[in-house]
C-alpha cells in the first residue's frame, strides 16, 4: 500500500459528501467553489453527479484540471433495469457524452433493481448484462469506463441487482468489454469475508473506491453513512485488497451521505476532517 | 419439493407476524390464544419469543402439543458478541432450558454486532464461534438445537457479524458440533446468487426455514417485510433449495415483522391470508 501519511494527493472528494442539493453540490455551492476549496487542501481530485454539471460539462472539466485535480468520475447512469429505467438508452448515452465532455475516465453504474414481473435476480442480472454489453463500445469510443457498483443487498427490489464484488466481477466476465469493470463502495462491501479473495480474481476491473464507514447504528439506510473512523469498517484492509489484490492506483473518493450530521455541517469543516480522517484511517 | 397445494400442516406460525408486543403475542393475545387460532386453521406449529413464555414454558409448549402441533422454535438468544452482548452466558443457558421446558427442539441465535474496539469481522467471529461452541453440549444436554441465523447485511454494525449461508457454514464446520446449525431465512438471504450452491454445501445443517418476502420498496430496515407474494423474492426457488438441496424437512415458519401493515391488522386476517399464500407462493 502506498504511504498517504504525509500526503493526500490520492483523495478525491464524491460532492455528494457536502450535501445533495438538487440546485447543486452540497449547501447550494457552485462546482467552481466546490473546486476551489478542495484545491485549496491538496485534494487529488473530484467526482460530480449529473444535477451538478448541466450543459457545462466542458467549462467545469477544464476548470478541475486547471486546479491542478482530475475529474475522477460521473454519478451515475440512470437505472439500467427495474421498474423504474426508462425504456430507452439515451439517458445512459446521454450521461456517457456527460461523463466525456467533463473529462471523467470513470462513470458509475447502479443498476436499479428487479425488473417487474420477477421473482429473484437471474432474468434481470441477464438482461443487465445485454444493456451494458451494448453501451460499452459507445462509451469506449468516448474514452469512458463503466463501473458497475454492486450495493448493499438492503437496496435489493427497487435499487440494484448487483450485491457483491465477486457478482459485479461475474458480469463483467461475461461482457467481456476492456472498458467494463467494477466500485468498490466500502458501504456496500465492508460486510463481505471474501472480499479479498474476490478483489485477487478482479485484478484490472476495479475502476473506483469510494471511502465512507459502516456506523455501528445505521438509522437510515440511505442517509446515515459514517465519516471515516467513526464505524466499524477495517478500511485499512479493505484498500490494502484493492490496491495489491486489484492493482486499483486510482484515487480514493469519500462520498458520504449524511442527512443528519455531515450535511448539516459547513461544508469547509467537512473538507477539513475528511482530509485529517483519510490520512488517519484510510 | 413436497406437494402442498392441499395441505399446509408444514405451516408454522412466528408469533411476532401478528404483532410484537411487550405485553405478550400478537395484538395482545395470549399465548393460549395464539394457540387455539392457529390449530383451528391447520398450522403444523408455533414459534414463540422468550418474552411470550414467562415462566410457563412447560405449560404453554404442552398446550401446543395437545391442540396437535409442534413448538417448531424458540426466538432467540440473547446476542452472544458485540457491544449488546451480556458479558456472561447466563441469559444464553436460560434461553436454552427454556426451548427444552417448552419442547421446542431449536434455538435461534442472533448472533449480535461487532465487538466493541474491533474493526471488520474476524476476530467477532473468532469469539462467537468460541461462545456457540461452549454453549452447544450444554443445548446437546437439553435436547436443544442452536440454529445460527446469517442477517441482511444491513444489520451489520449492532445486530450480526453473520450474513450469508456459507459464512454461518464456515462456523459450523469449525464447531464441529451435531447441534449447531443454520436458520436460512428469506428476509435475509433472497439476495444472495450464491445461495443454492451454500445449501448444497449445508446438507442436514439447516434448522429453521423462515418465510416472508423482499418487498420492491423497503421503507424500514426491521419492521417492513413483505407477505409472500407481494414482493421480489423467488420463494420456490429458495424452498426447493432449502429442502432438496440442504435435506430440510422441517416447517415452514412464517415471520413478517410489518410495523405498518400486517401488523396493525386483525390478527385472524393474518392468519388467514399467511394459509392463503403459503398454499399459493410457497
Amino acid at each position: 500500500m502506498r504511504d498517504f501519511t504525509n500526503d493526500h494527493s490520492a483523495l478525491a472528494l464524491n460532492t455528494a459528501s457536502l450535501g445533495h442539493n438538487l440546485d447543486g453540490a452540497g449547501a447550494g455551492w457552485s462546482p467552481e467553489r466546490v473546486i476551489d476549496a478542495c484545491a485549496a487542501r491538496g485534494y487529488g481530485g473530484i467526482v460530480f453527479w449529473r444535477r451538478e454539471i448541466g450543459k457545462r460539462a466542458i467549462e467545469i472539466g477544464n476548470r478541475v484540471r486547471a486546479a491542478g485535480m482530475q475529474v475522477v468520475g460521473l454519478c451515475r447512469t440512470p437505472y439500467l433495469v427495474g421498474r423504474d429505467a426508462p425504456d430507452q438508452d439515451d439517458g445512459a448515452r446521454a450521461s456517457i457524452d456527460m461523463a466525456a465532455d467533463l473529462g471523467a475516465k470513470v462513470l458509475t453504474i447502479v443498476t436499479g433493481g428487479t425488473d417487474p414481473g420477477r421473482k429473484g435476480l437471474a432474468e434481470t442480472q441477464k438482461r443487465l448484462t445485454d444493456r451494458v454489453a451494448a453501451l460499452a463500445p459507445f462509451a469506449a469510443d468516448r474514452g469512458v469506463s463503466l463501473a458497475l457498483e454492486p450495493l448493499n443487498p438492503m437496496f435489493g427490489g427497487n435499487r440494484t441487482c448487483l450485491f457483491t464484488v465477486a457478482e459485479a466481477l461475474e458480469l463483467c466476465h461475461t461482457i467481456a468489454a476492456p472498458n467494463v469493470g467494477i466500485a468498490v463502495d466500502v458501504y456496500h462491501v465492508w460486510w463481505d469475508t471474501r472480499l479479498a479473495a474476490s478483489l485477487s480474481a478482479a485484478r484490472g476491473r476495479v475502476l473506483g473506491y469510494h471511502l465512507c464507514d459502516w456506523l455501528e447504528d445505521t438509522s437510515h439506510m440511505l442517509l446515515d453513512r459514517g465519516m471515516m473512523g467513526d464505524g466499524v469498517a477495517d478500511l485499512l484492509a479493505i484498500r490494502r485488497a484493492v490496491e495489491d489484490r486489484a492493482g486499483y492506483a486510482g484515487l480514493c473518493e469519500v462520498e458520504i451521505f449524511s442527512a443528519e450530521d455531515w450535511w448539516k455541517r459547513d461544508p469547509n469543516e467537512v473538507l477539513d476532517v475528511i482530509v485529517d480522517r483519510f490520512r488517519r484511517y484510510c
